[in-house]
C-alpha cells in the first residue's frame, strides 16, 4: 500500500514537476500527515527535495513545494533512427542533464557498429553526471518492431536488421549493470508526448511520425497499445492503395508508400537515398518558396495523410493526433488539406472529437520516451532504491 | 478487499462454470478458509450453489464443486440488427433461460416501432422466468455508433438512425426499473466470444463481423478498445481503395464497400435490398454448387477480406481474429485466399502469431455480449445484491 502511494506521488512529481504538499493532498485524497510521511520517505531516498513554503494568499499555513530531484535517479536514453543516433541522460522530472545527437545519413550500419557509436555518444554524458547521481536503467528507441519481452529487434526494414538482440548488445557494450529496455521509436514518442508534451492528459492519443517509414504510437484509455507481442500500431502498413507502390515490407500500397519521405521526393521528381534528411528539407523549403513541383508533391502527400488519418480516426476514436518528424514540418503547409480529407472521410462522431496538432518535443520525442521507459520500473516501485543513508553505508563498504 | 475477492470469484464462476473449491484456491491464491467464507457469502446472495464433493483421485479431502446459479441474477439481452431483432434472458454462468429472434428484412424502422417490437419479444421471456429470479440489468446490442456514457445511438447508417436515446427508450417502453446499457453489436460480439466463445483466454483479439456493413470489436491487452467516446473499432471504414465505391458513411473506398454483403451481391451481378439475408444465402449456396459468377464474387471478396485483415493485423498485432456474420459463412470458401493475402501483405512478425477462426457463438454472439454487458456491474461488485434472507424480508414487507 505504501509502495503504491509512493509510486503515485513520485509519478505525479516526475510528470508535473514541483507541487505543494497541499496540492498533493488534494490530488491523492490522502491526508496531510500521510503525505508528510511519504514525502519524507521520497526525500530520504534522494528523489525529492522540499522547497521553502511561500504564502499562497489562501487560508491556513503556507505549504512547501516538493521538487523532483533530477540527480536522484537518472536514465540513460539512446536512440537509433534511420539517419541519426542520439543519447541523453535524463533525471527525475524529465530534466535533461546531457544530450548528444549525430547524423548518420544514407547508409546501413551493422548492429555492432551502431552500438559502438552509441557507446561513444553516451560515455561523456555519463562521465559528466553530478557526483552521486545514480543511473538506474537505460532505454533505447529504435525504428523497428521490438519484442518487448527481451528487447530484441525483430525487424527494422529501414536499418536492414532482422532479429537483433539490441538490449543485450547495449548492455554488454556499455558495460551497464542496470536493466536495458528497448521500444519502438514511435511508441516512445507517444509516451513522452503523453507524459510531458502535446498529449498531456489525453488518454486516447495517436502519435504519428513520418520519416522514411511511418510509425505510430497509440495510447488507448491511457495505456499503450502493444498487441500480443508488442508489434502493434504499425499504421504505416495499412493498405490504402491496391494499385500503388511496392512497400519495403513486401506488400503493395501501404500508407507509408504514399506519405513517407520517399513518396514526397518521388512525387516531386527528385531522387535521394532513404534517410537523406537534407533532400527532404530542401524540398520543403522549395515548397514554401512557391516551387510548383514541390508544392504539388507536398499537397499530394497532404491529401494522402488526410485519407489515412481518416482511417486512423475511425479505428481509434482518438481525442488527439500528434504529428511528429516529417509530418510536423509538413503540417503547416497542408493543414487545410488534411482537415478537408478528415471532414469528408472520417465518421462525423469521431471526427467531431479529435484535433490534429504538432509534436511539442520535436525530434527528441522518441529519445525522451526512451528515458521514460527506463524510469518506469523505479516509478512503479520507488522502494527499489534504498534510502540515501544506506546507499552511503554501502558505498563506504565498497 | 472482500468486495474485490467476491468479484474475482464470481467472475471466474460466471465465465468458467462449475469449479471445485480447491481449484478456486489454486487460481486465486487465497487460502482455503477465505475461499470457504467467500463462497458462503456468494451462496447467501443466491449466486452460487455447492454440489456434492466427489473423490478426485488426488490426495486430501474431496473438494465440492461450486456452481453458478443461473436464476441467481438474470440479464435481459436485446439486439437490434439490420435484418432481425432478438431478445434473451441470460442467467449467471451464461445460461440462456429463453431466447427469441424475429426477421425484419429489407426495411427501415423507427426507433419507437423497434422498441415496441423488442418489448413484444421480451415480455413472454420475462414472464417465463423461474420464480424469484431477479432481472438485474438489461443490455442492448445495436448496429451503430454508441455513446457509452448514456446509451445514445449517435448514428446507425444501416438503420437510418441519428442520435437515438436507445437506453432511455428501452427503459421506458419495457418499464424496467434496472439499468439499461447499450453497446455496439460488434463490440458485444467480441465480448461474448472473449468470455465464452472462440476467444477465451485471448487478450489481444479482433472480432470481425460482416453484414451489410463491417463491424469489429477489438480487445487489446484484455480490455475493450473504445476510444475517446466509445466509437472506436470502425475498421469497416478504413480506406482501402481510393478509386472504389461510395460508402454509406460519405467517404469512398471504405473496406466495407469491398467486403460487405452489398459488395458480394454486386460482384455477382445481383441486386438486393440492404439486409436481404436470403439473397446472400442463395449466392453462397450457388458458389458452393459451383456457379462461376458466384464463385468469382466470393473469391474477390475473400481477397479483399485478406487485404484489409493484413492492415488490421499490422495495427493490432492480435493473437486471434474471430470472424462472425457473413464472414463466418464465407470463410470456409476462401480460407486459402485469405491466408495467402495475409502471408503476402501482413508484417511477418505479426502474421506469425495470429490465427483466423470462425465465431463459436454464431449469430447470437452480439446478443450474448449484451447479456455480459448487463451483468458487468453486478460481477464487479456482487455485494450490490443483498443476501437472500434480507431479500425475502423485503419481499414479505411489500
Amino acid at each position: 500500500m505504501r509502495r503504491h502511494n509512493l509510486s503515485v506521488l513520485l509519478r505525479h512529481l516526475h510528470a508535473a514537476g514541483p507541487t505543494t504538499r497541499s496540492d498533493l493532498t488534494a490530488r491523492t485524497g490522502l491526508n496531510r500527515s500521510t503525505i508528510g510521511v511519504l514525502v519524507g520517505d521520497l526525500a530520504a531516498r534522494g528523489f525529492v527535495v522540499e522547497g521553502k513554503a511561500t504564502a499562497t494568499g489562501g487560508p491556513g499555513r503556507p505549504s512547501p513545494p516538493v521538487h523532483p530531484r533530477p540527480e536522484g535517479a537518472v536514465a540513460l536514453a539512446l536512440e537509433v533512427d534511420v539517419d541519426s543516433l542520439a543519447a541523453a541522460t535524463v533525471g527525475l522530472g524529465g530534466h535533461v542533464l546531457g544530450r548528444r545527437r549525430v547524423d548518420r545519413p544514407g547508409g546501413r550500419f551493422s548492429p555492432e557498429d551502431t552500438v559502438d557509436e552509441l557507446a561513444r555518444l553516451a560515455r561523456p554524458l555519463l562521465r559528466r553526471l553530478p557526483a552521486g547521481a545514480p543511473v538506474v536503467a537505460a532505454g533505447v528507441a529504435v525504428v523497428g518492431l521490438v519484442r518487448v519481452g527481451d528487447g530484441c529487434v525483430r525487424v527494422a526494414p529501414n536499418l536492414g536488421w532482422v532479429d537483433v538482440p539490441l538490449a543485450a548488445l547495449v548492455r554488454r557494450r556499455l558495460r551497464l549493470r542496470v536493466p536495458v529496455a528497448v521500444g519502438n521509436e514511435a511508441d516512445l514518442g507517444a509516451r513522452s508526448e503523453h507524459v510531458r508534451g502535446a498529449g498531456v492528459g489525453i488518454d486516447d492519443l495517436v502519435y504519428l511520425s513520418g520519416e522514411v517509414g511511418v510509425g505510430a504510437g497509440i495510447i488507448v484509455g491511457g495505456r499503450h497499445l502493444g498487441g500480443a507481442e508488442g508489434y502493434g500500431g504499425e499504421v504505416g502498413h495499412l493498405p490504402v492503395n491496391p494499385t500503388g507502390q511496392a512497400c519495403g515490407c513486401g506488400s503493395v500500397g501501404c500508407w507509408e508508400t504514399e506519405v513517407g519521405e520517399g513518396a514526397l521526393l518521388r512525387r516531386a521528381g527528385r531522387s535521394a537515398e532513404p534517410g537523406d534528411r537534407t533532400a527532404v528539407r530542401t524540398l520543403l523549403d522549395d515548397a514554401r518558396a512557391g516551387d510548383d513541383a514541390a508544392r504539388a508533391a507536398v499537397e499530394a502527400v497532404g491529401r494522402w495523410l488526410g485519407v489515412g488519418l481518416a482511417g486512423v480516426v475511425n479505428v481509434f476514436n482518438p481525442r488527439r493526433v500528434v504529428l511528429g518528424g516529417l509530418f510536423a514540418e509538413l503540417h503547416p503547409l497542408v493543414a487545410r488539406t488534411v482537415d478537408a480529407e478528415l471532414d469528408g472521410r472520417a465518421l462525423d462522431a469521431s471526427r467531431a472529437v479529435v484535433d490534429v496538432v504538432v509534436s511539442a518535443l520535436g525530434v527528441d520525442a522518441p529519445l525522451l520516451g526512451a528515458a521514460e521507459l527506463a524510469l518506469d520500473e523505479l516509478l512503479g516501485d520507488p522502494t527499489r532504491m534504498p534510502p540515501l543513508a544506506e546507499q552511503n553505508k554501502d558505498a563506504a563498504r565498497e
